[in-house]
């Protein structure tokens, strides 16, 4: 039997688990779906293919759709067996379905659900059918995401008392009052996004007195598991299974008498292929902590926190697709959250409600199907690139720049931009829209459509530096129109990052501005990966490592077991879970604390990735040994298919791969890296 | 308490609903899902609403969604007593869901879902909240329809004996052979969309084994329940509730031992409020048996058929709009089933894939609102039918006449017509449309947009007057491209019908058509009901009483307890179920089967409806008393809300109203019709 897939209308799937991600941020008793626009699946859909038999051959249709089997004008139900007569044979499957996506499952020898079946909603014109490595199996239901699970047991059981404060906080007392509470907290060796069980301590169920009584309190921190009232996640077990929903959780507090606990983690099984040892103790801890950082935010999408938002954004997913190929590699976690971000056509509001994330999706599809060659998914998605670019195109002034609507949330960083008119930083990104366009128009061989996509980008650099350069401050101005020429790092990073700032621009800028300590620091670890990046690329590797090792070892000092979604070393350790007015507010595992991963590996491992113009991927690797000391590492290359290995130890460099297309460059010299053979350079 | 409804976003019940009844159709063992795009309902709604309180007030929101309510800046749960300041308070309740449409239900003095709350989809601009009488019970769930129930036992239980034919259909046979079946036919007192429950004869639960064999038979005819091979419908019982699945019904057939049986008869409580008894049996039948094919049809939805397609289209909804007013008089089945169709926007196919179905929702709309004097749902539609006039204007020539894409379904009929080039009768419907969207500005005070589609429609017109009138015919062609210059019925029915036939035209065309045998006749229901109406509206109600005593009492004489989706007297009885190459294919008991309803109504009766320019409704009475005898009969005016009472009988004509605006016209003289005063009137 050939391999079968569920196939579903393309990007169904993807819309639907988006929404069940999208929907699934609790806190504090009441669920808090996210505020934009939730596009769903299609309801009605057809799967058509012909087939040219040699002879008649069975097949049977699994659905949970209503609907039937047309082969050629005979229906048939779904669930027999069917056979398709030799000679062309035209297949036609209908289904329906309102509470999920549609989806089928062929089995046969011939005629099976394999890559070649076409989709359609009866509106667009057909399209490949979408289907997933996750979802080959005939029992499975498409709309049950089966996670992997791994089953945790506490690494600590302690006995505690916890009472109010003056502020009405819970906290933990040594010298229990009158109105003190005594429980035990379980402490698992670190965070994970897990179903809690609760049993006695001889095994037996909860009674269901218990079950009514007993509250089980979690937190990402010891501080929030003990405060009964203001942790996020405070749940009574389900007396049918003794089980707690799903969360995100470090520490369990359940006052009362001693029980058993179990936490069972819940995840999508994506392999880590990448790792790193150096002589640096502090970087590799760094690593080793973004690493699970990164794993527990990577699921069937990239999410910003495991606690919160647990929601899809195309900012904080932007800078997942650039840290996955350090680490994961994984095109296909790419590609889901990519799809879901975008929805369908037509595009009628931004991404997540903001317009750089708009942007940035579109950046981010470019870069990921450049990483991975994934032309299939190029050519998938060109027709909603050129859709989102006239969406752009339809919110810009007379002299092109872009504005967004009334309304529209232009975010760039929680940062004091001069938001008055256009906004350069938003000029930038749109720039380099149109450059990536152009990019893509030339990869899928439409000509045409790149002229014009050159054009744009051409003119609209143009005019970003008539109105936006400031010659006399030698950087680019957040606006033209205040008058203010208010300066910030934001909007002169994005011009580097964009390519808007080239050549000698690209020098002032950093010098006037990345180094310059009178501009106002980026604050947020979103923009620090931004500003870092361009350190790196123009070799600050010093700069890069010190104020890596500062901010996320200043997070490992304060206990961190996951990276969090913000750190201020001056902030108190009695308020550092504080953040939008609520004390336990932060994310303690956010994606974007994971970007040391990328640092690392591109700058001080000093591993980028390559696509020539024939589509061809490579790499090049330039490491910066000064700042690792002794080295064992690897990592995937080649869009994720093959691996370069690295070691130094006493001065001896050592690198072997299985990929075409790697080259070192040290100290000026481009050594080919021929795949299969070991290189031992002598440092 | 103030009276709550359960709140959703406009519009999302009855796509919801929709899609339940277009993916219900079953036959012979599977779905068959309506072949058109479905559109979905939203997954993430928000409802808003200010109130200014004089003091603290409580509320309750309760739903099955994932969310919150936010009083001002605070966040709740659903489902808890909640207390909203004195003062100025901004209310927002935040809900997702997937498998069904977001709604709430809010429970309170002051703060309550009573009609006022905004609803918003993070989308197009905030629209008022749906609603529906329907669904006012805190317990009740939106996304189940409750039924009224009736149950019916049989009114003959007969055994019979059933065995193949030479042609392999199962039939009844009086000297069984070797592979004759025996078992039991029940039929009810006329056609029903019911469950069935089946027990033992002692009242006790068929058993498990029994479920397993005992097939359960059902047809619209005696004959098809008795064909177990290709009844539409056949089913085992649920073991768990001894019933089988909600379908269409007359007889059923259970092979084996007797069994108890009812009909668990489900439907939509939609009040009759027309009555007629006439001196002329026949039409009395036609109007019994039309009212009792009408109201099966008319649900959540106008359908077509109850056993088959079970769908909501256009064209026959469109005559269901017409026919309603003089039998249930219900704006809302209207609204529901016009609001389904339509969809969202931005509109992409035509309804149910038809472009002259597109044309007749915009001007069932149209109709719907003069009736009922809906101006509500007027404003809530214009924005729709505006996007649908974009759409068809984006489908016309150079000349302006309307084509339609490849691939569209240009249906008008079954019949043989001229299609090449534009199809004169869509450039009639589309004139219409102009012209509709004219009336719909000016009484909605959009002076601006009247006049443009005023000039619109005279333009069309004029060019349709060159292209199509045949001035040697005397007729309407269907195609100028051709040459064929051929003539058909159809095109000049909607000539008459969309007002592009006026005055001398008018006549021409009723003489040189209508009244022309050399003409082809129309052959479906469908359309008889369009040329009925024109010769009535003609005054030859002689021709039309004629035509429809020969053609409904054609159905009665065979036997038929509804009308059928089509009737030829020439078929024999043994294939007068005969419809699309299938035994039992043809539908019997059909919406647009009931249109004497209509007929008699208006034409016989002579009861029409009139809107004056300032919006007042009213009606007209011209009863044809020759074709009628005595008459006792009574229905809804002046949009369902008052009712005229006309009785006549030894040459007094008596009539009594509630009703303002009412009119008598007989014998060319007008006697207007105060309330609460009966007239008595020698003939």
């Amino acid at each position: 039997m050939t391999k079968s897939y569920w196939l579903w209308y393309p990007g169904d799937m993807e819309l639907y688990y988006a929404m069940k991600q999208n929907f699934s941020r609790v806190e504090r008793g009441y669920g808090w779906p996210a505020f934009w626009k939730s596009e769903g699946f299609r309801n009605r859909v057809v799967f058509r293919r012909t087939y040219m038999l040699e002879e008649d051959t069975d097949f049977m249709v699994r659905s949970r759709d209503t609907g039937f089997v047309m082969v050629n004008d005979i229906k048939y139900p779904f669930g027999v067996a069917v056979t398709a007569p030799e000679g062309e044979v035209k297949i036609s499957i209908h289904c329906a379905r309102i509470e999920a996506f549609p989806a089928v499952y062929i089995e046969g020898d011939t005629v099976c659900s394999d890559p070649g079946w076409m989709a359609g909603d009866y509106d667009a014109p057909e399209k490949p059918a979408g289907f997933s490595e996750y979802f080959t199996d005939p029992w499975q239901d498409p709309s049950v995401w089966e996670y992997s699970e791994k089953v945790y047991s506490p690494v600590s059981i302690e006995k505690v008392f916890v009472e109010k404060d003056d502020k009405g906080n819970v906290v933990e007392t040594r010298a229990p009052g009158a109105g003190a509470v005594s429980g035990y907290l379980y402490t698992f060796e670190t965070e994970l996004t897990a179903v809690l069980e609760v049993l006695n301590t001889d095994g037996t169920p909860i009674d269901m007195l218990d079950v009514k009584t007993m509250q089980v309190c979690c937190g990402e921190s010891r501080e929030e598991a003990l405060d009964m009232l203001h942790c996020y996640y405070s749940w009574h077990v389900d007396p049918q299974t003794g089980r707690c929903p799903r969360c995100a959780l470090r520490c369990v507090f359940i006052p009362g008498r001693p029980r058993e606990v179990y936490a069972i983690h819940q995840y999508v099984d994506i392999p880590v292929r990448a790792y790193l040892k150096t002589g640096d103790g502090l970087l590799n801890r760094i690593w080793e902590v973004a690493a699970h950082t990164f794993s527990l935010c990577s699921g069937i999408f990239f999410i910003d926190g495991i606690k919160r938002d647990k929601w899809i954004w195309s900012g904080d997913a932007y800078q997942s697709i650039h840290i996955n190929p350090y680490l994961l590699a994984d095109p296909s976690i790419d590609r889901r959250t990519l799809t879901a971000l975008r929805g369908n056509d037509p595009m009628t509001t931004h991404i997540n409600t903001i317009t750089d994330y708009s942007m940035l999706w579109l950046m981010g599809v470019w870069d990921h199907c450049r990483l991975y060659k994934d032309l299939d998914y190029l050519r998938a998605m060109y027709p909603r690139m050129q859709s989102l670019m006239d969406f752009l195109r339809s919110q810009t002034d007379e002299a092109g720049f872009f504005t967004g609507r009334p309304g529209d949330w232009i975010y760039i960083d929680w940062a004091d931009l001069d938001k008055e008119g256009p906004l350069g930083a938003e000029q930038m990104l749109y720039a380099c829209c149109w450059r990536d366009m152009a990019g893509a128009a030339a990869l899928l061989g439409r000509e045409g459509d790149g002229a014009f996509y050159e054009d744009q980008a051409a003119r609209l650099e143009k005019a970003i530096e008539k109105a936006y350069w400031d010659p006399e401050k030698g950087a680019y101005i957040d606006s033209f129109v205040s008058g203010r020429r208010h300066v910030s790092r934001q909007t002169n990073i994005f011009a580097l990052r964009c390519g808007v700032a080239r050549g000698e621009r690209r020098k002032e800028v950093i010098e006037n501005v990345l180094l310059n300590d009178s501009i106002p620091p980026i604050t947020t670890p979103y923009f620090t990966f931004f500003e870092l990046d361009e350190l790196g690329r123009e070799g600050r590797t010093d700069v890069l490592y010190e104020r890596m090792t500062a901010y996320w070892g200043g997070m490992l000092a304060r206990g961190a077991v996951t990276f969090w979604e913000e750190f201020d070393p001056l902030v108190p350790v009695s308020r550092q879970y504080d953040m939008y007015g609520d004390r336990f507010g932060k994310s303690l595992c956010h994606a974007w604390g994971a970007s040391p991963l990328y640092l690392i590996g591109r700058y001080l491992v000093g591993l980028s990735h390559t696509m020539d113009e024939e589509g061809n991927t490579g790499f090049v690797l330039s490491p910066s040994l000064d700042h690792l000391g002794s080295l064992d590492c690897a990592f995937p290359v080649c869009g994720g298919e093959k691996t370069v290995r690295i070691r130094h130890k006493n001065g001896i460099l050592r690198i072997s791969t299985d990929a075409e297309g790697g080259t070192l460059v040290m100290e000026g010299a481009r050594i080919p890296l021929h795949p299969d053979r070991e290189y031992e350079i002598e440092i």
